[in-house]
């Protein structure tokens, strides 16, 4: 058989291979890392690779995923070309496998630590431990005689009640139906896994002999954009990896509202759950693998996202979500084998999805609220979780109430044509200072776009100088060289074409500032209007915790600059990043995290901001830089 | 293609038929009813026909179910018989279809009615009801608005909070997944199904439209012997019908111990766990056709049966049952849906069991005392159970303890060569009266055998006429004609080879008597000595309750005088027949009867008789007629 030469690019890394390999598969041999959702079933669209030299045919393209354009250009999918001849291919840096720069833990936050409890191990002795959502106990029982000849189970569950908090048990037949040759061939020692169903003991598996330390979970934040998965040593508390990649619904919309519209016309929701599914099956499986955990051993996954992800992901049909009066399927989610979704974990393993509010309150916020601990201390405080949607909650022990508006992707790199999330090469930082543009990216390689925290900054910068006035109109009096006409319209030159990875040049146009203008006026609308709902003012709060996929940094006072944050001391302002994930590890770390979250959910008080008028007025005094009520912004003063 | 001329005897009915119909379709076309419990695999062996005339080439012969002496006399079975030739089959009784003849129902005892309950149907309207363990509920919902836009679940469980007593309920992923199309499909009107789950009402399934009427479970009783089951209409508790069979386990052991010696050895529990599921499904089928009820809309079965035909029916391993300390795999069997052991109704139907106390005191049993209602009230009461186990329960609304004694299979019929079960063509009478017997069968059939009430009879007048001493031995002085020796000890004759269906002679020998004396004993011994232990005496009891299969009607003074039963006012001492199965048709329709068969289970107190050394001295008093103390039966007298 013959054999070719094939080069990646940039590495530069050279191997021989059989003709035939598809290049996917030449990559993995020379250890050039390319992304890859799907297994190479041409599905996901994230190995594109470009062919710099040598002639090579894609099986199929995928028009779904590359363009007429860059498909003349060379681009193809790496897992669907067979390598014919010597190849030079270059790896873009989209293509590169990123998911470590996906925002993939929360930052820490004093509250956002799962509760410990008190157990009793053996007969007096107590101590503190995690009281996991799935635990594992080694029982040495005692073997039955003729005064002590209760059944199998009742053994079990005698010793169950000295060693968990259940005192009320329920098993499947399955687990019954080899448990007496089970005791009987392990000498009456066994591992028995238990998860928490309604206060009830719920007997998942009984292993031979002691296996209790074998017990793992999952924390999943199915987020619109991206997925993150948390593998978590349920005896220990251990973070043991964490891993993330794009959500693969993408291919059926950017956003929720599309993916909706795909999955209750032609599509179906079918194609969209499995995607998702695939998403976590796949990172699970690279988890286990790189850190030799027996996937068997994963017993418990709870997963948090918005209302229309948790419909997706339990293959639910979202359409009445997305059309008046919004409603969804269910807001609490039955406890589920994993594996009732293809959800491939141990045989067991059950799949809990943090409660959500309302169709446009979703579990992530719950599962916000549980991570910074807002629900349980008299003081007020705000949760702001910036993404597609703006989602604000104030509240204390005492009440919660929230609203959601539609912020738009600006913030998210959409619909921006430099716009990009918030990975390797994302400009997430900007200055502006006596004509010249200063930057950093994330990962600090080459610039490839904007993401949301880099597009704030870029904003504040540009009206602090007076390039933009406080309408956000470029001031097109002061000839400023990097200000150009674009396609359509006035555009700032940010990164020009010869500094950028992808040799064009990075922008920002005088309508994608009236975009996020818009974004950032419908947050702090619903901030505004949900603080005057309950009858307070901002420095009334004691904390303001902002979350949200913006990238590793948010700078606070050039956020409250533009007017997307309330101008409140900024001391009291916390950047917490992905507390959906940190809210779902605490439910799989605690039972008393777990039961949290279903009252966060219950006592949460959904407000329509589409019932309530004042809104509007908000929202159009808020399409000012910061406000069009300068006295809302005390602090900020720009110009002269 | 050629025909056949087939008559069927003794009906005399003929038919002409094609080449190659097997018999068994051949008497279905005839209207001639024969057993068949297996649907034709020739696994069941309840087919037996005799050819008289003609040629006939069964395609196997199954030497499990026919001897070689039967194969000579042309007996074969119908099933896997083809027809070749004319022919004439004489179809004996034991091959006709028997199932109303088994003994299938509770007789009506006081407290042989489930409880009805004050329910809530509209908003003030209350009214009593079958509060059954699976409801249907017409839910007409109100249509969601923006004010009212909860979850489509939270809306179905809104109404359900006023219809029916569950405050929690939990729902499967299954019924969640088409539920927001199903109920904008039919205009917001849906019936409900729900089962009681540990109180909280689990959402079975939701179904389009008005359906609450057709709401059917089945009351099944899993007797070693014979399964029993009967359809109810769960709105009206109308008994719809009711059909039973010999248990096709019997094919792997006569009785439940050699069940169990062939389940945990050569066998494995597989194939006696399907026979039984057969059973269950061959009853079932032949209901739904005859009463024309859709087999989807059977929602519940409630199973009883003894703790190893329990583990049989759940596919659970009986093996650690049968050996000291005598150890079942559970006692408390869990909510599941049928279909997971293969039993066919609903799809998503569930199977309740009845719950046992130990090994050798069954759900049977449990349901026995709560059909007779003696945990209810103050007074004492005491509940006899007879089969191959006798089992005794003595107890009140404060107290109840139990024991089993193993009393052998005499009274249902084996271990006795004329011995049979209480079934078409069995002698349940017998009258000795100068030198000749007279006697009723059942089903005013041709003698076939005698069953144990007839056996009781038989014993009685033995002993009255003076023909057996009070030892049971054959008074040899007297010269009887109808005393002879039989094949290894003297017999005496009671129906001669020209009366009886099988042409030959139904007999019973010295040694039978012995074995009958020996199980009379034992369960007499059990029920001395639980009422001793309990400090009481038999004029204590308020009431004597005797279940069993004895056939239609037990002579209770006769029952008495041969020392089986305690000697009281015989007012005071009720047959109550298939107790079991009227207990798991009040646990059917009745969710206070459930839970009080929950209670009733973990309230009785189970004596080990081997642990009780008083037993074997109270067994062997009790091997004499009526009992060597004739203090204990002051109204018995015999002889002179």
């Amino acid at each position: 058989m013959k054999t070719y030469k094939v080069t990646f690019l940039p590495d530069n890394k050279e191997v021989d291979v059989e003709e035939g390999t598809t290049i996917l598969h030449v990559a993995e041999k020379a250890e050039v890392t390319i992304n890859n959702l799907c297994g190479g079933e041409g599905l996901c669209g994230e190995c594109r690779v470009q062919i710099v030299s040598g002639i090579a045919n894609p099986a199929k393209h995928d028009l779904g995923f590359l363009t007429g354009e860059e498909i003349e250009k060379g681009y193809l999918l790496a897992c669907q070309t067979p390598v014919e001849d010597n190849l030079t291919v270059m790896v873009p840096a989209k293509s590169r496998a990123e998911q470590d720069k996906i925002m993939m833990s929360g930052s820490p936050v004093v509250y956002g630590e799962p509760e410990k409890v008190m157990v009793k191990r053996q007969a007096r002795e107590k101590t503190t431990s995690y009281d996991a959502l799935v635990k594992k106990v080694y029982l040495p029982l005692p073997e039955p005689t003729l005064k002590d000849n209760i059944s199998d189970i009742d053994r079990i569950t005698r010793e169950l009640k000295k060693t968990t908090p259940y005192t009320e048990f329920e098993i499947s037949l399955a687990c019954l139906q080899d448990l007496a040759d089970k005791l009987r061939e392990n000498d009456w020692k066994v591992t028995v896994t238990t998860a928490w169903h309604n206060g009830i003991g719920r007997i998942l598996r009984i292993e031979a002999g002691d296996t209790s330390h074998f017990n793992y979970g999952l924390a999943v934040d199915v987020g619109t954009t991206t997925v993150v998965v948390q593998l978590v040593h349920l005896k220990t508390g251990k973070i043991v990896a964490t891993r993330g990649s794009h959500n693969m619904q993408a291919r059926y919309g950017e956003d929720v509202i599309s993916r909706m519209v795909f999955a209750c016309s032609r599509g179906g929701v079918d194609p969209v759950h499995k995607a998702v599914i695939a998403n976590i099956n796949t990172l699970t499986r690279s988890l286990v693998k790189d850190c030799r955990v027996d996937i068997e051993d994963i017993d418990c996954i709870v997963a948090a996202g918005n209302t229309t992800m948790c419909h997706f992901l339990l293959n639910l049909r979202p359409c009445a979500i997305r059309l008046e009066p919004y409603v969804p399927t269910t807001t609490v989610y039955p406890q589920i084998l994993a594996r009732e979704v293809a959800i491939e974990i141990g045989k067991q393993g059950i799949l809990e999805v943090v409660p959500s509010v309302a169709s446009y309150v979703g579990g992530d916020i719950v599962a916000g609220v549980l991570a910074c601990g807002m629900a349980d201390r008299p003081e007020t405080r705000c949760l702001i979780d910036i993404g597609t949607n703006g989602e604000i909650v104030i509240g204390n022990s005492e009440w919660l109430v929230c609203c959601s508006a539609s912020a738009g992707p600006a913030f998210e790199g959409a619909g921006a044509k430099s716009g990009m999330r918030a990975t390797t090469g994302a400009i997430e930082k900007v200055e502006i200072a006596d004509g010249k543009v200063s930057y950093e990216t994330i990962g600090k390689a080459k610039a490839r776009g904007i993401c949301g925290s880099g597009l704030i900054d870029a904003i504040y910068e540009l009206v602090r100088n007076g390039i933009i006035d406080q309408n956000g109109k470029f001031n097109t009096t002061r000839h400023d060289p990097l200000l150009r006409t674009g396609e359509s319209d006035t555009e700032y030159l940010l990164v020009p074409a010869a500094e950028t990875e992808t040799g064009q040049p990075i922008t920002i146009s005088e309508s994608e500032i009236a975009n996020l203008m818009k974004s950032k006026g419908a947050v702090f609308a619903a901030i505004k209007s949900l603080t005057d709902y309950v009858g307070l003012s901002f420095d009334q709060f004691q904390d303001i915790y902002v979350a949200g996929g913006f990238g590793s940094s948010l700078n606070i006072p050039k956020a409250i600059a533009i007017g997307l944050l309330p101008d409140v001391d900024t001391k009291r302002v916390q950047f917490i990043g992905n507390s959906s994930l940190t809210g779902a590890r605490m439910s799989l770390m605690s039972v008393a995290s777990y039961e949290k979250s279903m009252q966060i959910a219950r006592r949460m008080t959904n407000i329509e901001l589409s019932n309530y008028p004042p809104f509007m007025n908000e929202f159009i005094a808020a399409l000012f830089l910061p406000h069009t009520d300068s006295r809302l912004f005390p602090s900020v003063k720009y110009g002269k």
